[in-house]
C-alpha cells in the first residue's frame, strides 16, 4: 500500500466518489466570456472555493475518515497543515464526531487558524524554523492513540483529491468540450497527482501541468530532473498553501507518469489572478488557489484554440489582505 | 399587452428559458453548512453573481433583445439602469452586434460605468435631482429609433427574470427540497414578481417575500397598503440598485398576488451579510443583491425548520468599497 507507485485507479476513484458523495459539494463549472476572448481558448474554470471547508482538501481528508474502524475514531486524528488540509480534517472531524489535533505553522493565515479552532480542533502551532511537524505530528499520535491524517502523501488523501479531477473531466466532456489541458495548484502535490489520475480515467489525451509559485516550485524542477528535486525555497511567496519545496515520494511518480510539465507563478502574477476573479468571475480565492488561472493570464502556456481546465483550489484568506490584493492596481 | 395585468405563465416562461438558454448561465444552488446550522433551517442560495454580466439582468436583458426584429436592431437599445440593467444590456448588445445607449445615474458605482462602456456602449450620466431618466430615454428613442428597454416594467423583462425563479424552484425539488419560502431583492419589482411566477409553476405553495433597503421599501409599503405607495426615499443606502422607490404598474399587481410579504434591511445589516458571503459562501456579492442574505440573517423572518431559497442577485460593486465592507467589524 505504501509503496511508491500508488495511484488510484478507476476503481479506486468512483468508489471514493461514492464515499463522499453524501457530504462533498460537486463544485460546477463555470466560464468567463472575458477571459475566453482575452486568450483565444475556452477557460473551464472548476471553483473548488465552494467545497466544504473553502478548498478541495475536503476531499481528500473526509476520504481518510471514512476509512477508519471505529476503535482508530475514538483515538482521534492528527495532522499538519498549513491551513487549508487543517481547516478540512476538522471540519471532516465535526461533521463525523472525531477528535482531532492540527499543527499549523505559527505564521498561517489568522482565518485558517481561527477557522480549525471554530471547528472545535485542538491547534497545535509550531515554529518552522525549529520544529518539525512530522516529529511532533508522530509523538502526539503515539501519546494519544490519533491516526494521521499526511496533507498529501497517502493513499485515499490522494484518491480523494482524484474525485475532482473526475468529476471536472465528466463535466466538461458533458458540456462537449473535453479538456485539451488542464492546470493544478501544486505545493506537496496531492492535488495534481491524485486529480491527474482522475481527468487520464476520462480524458486520457488532457496534457496536464503542475502550478506553483516562483522558487517554491519543487515538482517543475523534479519533473525537469528526473528526480525528486528541492527548490530553494529561499525567498518568500504570498501562496501560504503552496510552500512545500519538494513534491511527495507518492506523489512525484504520478506526476512524473501523467504531467506533461511544471508551471511557476510570480506573486504579482498571483496577485492579478485574484482581481481578475474578483472583477471578472465574482469568486473570492486565496493565492495559492489562484495559481492556475494566473498561469494563464501571465501568458505561461499556448492556449490559443484549446479547451483549458483549471481548478481555483482554495479560498481561505484573510480579509485584510485580500482588500489589500483587490485594490492595489 | 401593456395591460396592468400582465403575468408571465408557464409556456411563455419555458419558451423564454429555451431562448436564452445558449447564452445564459445556469447557476447552481450552493448550501453553507454553517448557516444551515445557524438558522436551523435549509438554506438554499443560488449565486446569480456568476451570471453574465454579473448579475439576474442579464436574462431579462437577452429575452427582450432576442425579441427584436432585424429592423429595430439596427436601430439600437436605449436604457436607463442604476447599473446593473445597463451591464446586462450592454452585454447582450455587444454579444448580438446591436447599439446600445444607457443612461446612468453620475453616482453610479464606477464599476458599472466603466463595465458598460467596456462592453462597447454609449453612456449618457444624469443628475437624477434635476433630470427625469424615462423623459431622456424617450428622447433619445425619438431621435434615433432606439428601442427602449425598460429595466423591469415590461413583459418580456419580467418574463426573463421569471426563468430565474423556475430553475430555483426546479433545482431545489430536484434535491429533494421544494422550497418552502423564497426571498428576492426589490427594486421596481421585476425580479420578484417574475421569479415568483416562475417559481409559482414548480411549487404553488411556496410562501415569497420581497427585501428592500430600509426607507426604500415601496414594495413592502404597496403589498401592506393594497395600492402603490412611495417609500420616503429620503436617507441613503448602500444598496445601490435598489433605490427605486415604488412598484411598477406591471410588477405590482403579480406581486400582490404571488407574495406573502415585504421585508426591508439596514446597511448594517447587509454589510453583515456581504461579510458573511465573503468569509462562509467565498462569494462576492454586492449591496443590493445581498439583500435576501441580510434578512435570514438578522432574523427578519422565522425560517426554522424550513427549506428557504435565497438568490444573491448581483457582484458588481467597486473593490475600495467591497475591501471596507469586508474588514469592517
Amino acid at each position: 500500500m505504501m509503496s511508491s507507485h500508488f495511484e488510484p485507479d478507476a476503481a479506486l476513484i468512483s468508489a471514493a466518489r461514492e464515499r463522499i458523495s453524501a457530504y462533498a459539494v460537486r463544485t460546477p463549472v463555470v466560464e468567463s466570456p472575458a477571459l475566453n476572448r482575452e486568450l483565444d481558448a475556452r477557460i473551464l474554470i472548476k471553483p473548488e472555493t465552494l467545497q466544504r471547508a473553502g478548498s478541495f482538501k475536503f476531499r481528500g481528508a473526509l476520504n481518510r475518515a471514512l476509512q477508519l474502524t471505529p476503535e482508530q475514531r475514538a483515538g482521534g486524528m492528527v495532522a499538519w497543515s498549513s491551513g487549508n488540509h487543517g481547516l478540512a480534517l476538522s471540519y471532516v472531524a465535526k461533521e463525523l464526531g472525531i477528535k482531532a489535533t492540527i499543527l499549523m505553522p505559527q505564521e498561517a493565515p489568522r482565518t485558517k487558524i481561527d477557522g480549525v479552532r471554530a471547528n472545535g480542533a485542538m491547534v497545535r502551532l509550531y515554529d518552522k524554523t525549529r520544529e518539525v511537524r512530522e516529529e511532533i505530528g508522530a509523538q502526539i499520535a503515539a501519546e494519544t492513540g490519533a491516526v494521521i491524517v499526511p496533507p498529501y502523501d497517502d493513499p485515499y488523501v490522494m484518491t480523494g483529491q482524484a474525485t475532482l479531477g473526475a468529476e471536472f473531466a465528466e463535466q466538461a466532456r458533458a458540456q462537449g468540450l473535453p479538456l485539451d489541458m488542464a492546470l493544478f495548484a501544486c505545493s506537496g502535490g496531492g492535488l495534481v497527482s491524485g486529480a491527474s489520475c482522475g481527468v487520464h480515467g476520462v480524458t486520457p489525451e488532457t496534457r496536464i501541468y503542475s502550478v506553483e509559485p516562483e522558487g517554491f516550485d519543487g515538482m517543475a524542477r523534479s519533473l525537469a530532473a528526473g528526480e525528486l528535486t528541492k527548490a530553494p525555497a529561499s525567498g518568500a511567496s504570498i501562496c501560504d498553501a503552496l510552500l512545500v519545496p519538494v513534491p511527495g515520494k507518492l506523489t512525484f511518480p504520478v506526476c512524473q507518469k501523467h504531467l506533461t510539465g511544471g508551471l511557476s507563478v510570480s506573486d504579482d502574477e498571483v496577485k492579478a489572478a485574484i482581481r481578475f476573479a474578483y472583477s471578472q468571475l465574482k469568486l473570492v480565492v486565496e493565492p495559492g488557489g489562484a495559481a492556475p488561472l494566473a498561469a494563464l493570464l501571465a501568458g505561461k502556456l499556448d492556449v490559443r484554440g484549446k479547451t483549458v481546465g483549471i481548478v481555483l483550489s482554495g479560498a481561505n484568506t484573510d480579509a485584510d489582505k485580500f482588500a489589500n490584493f483587490i485594490t492595489a492596481a
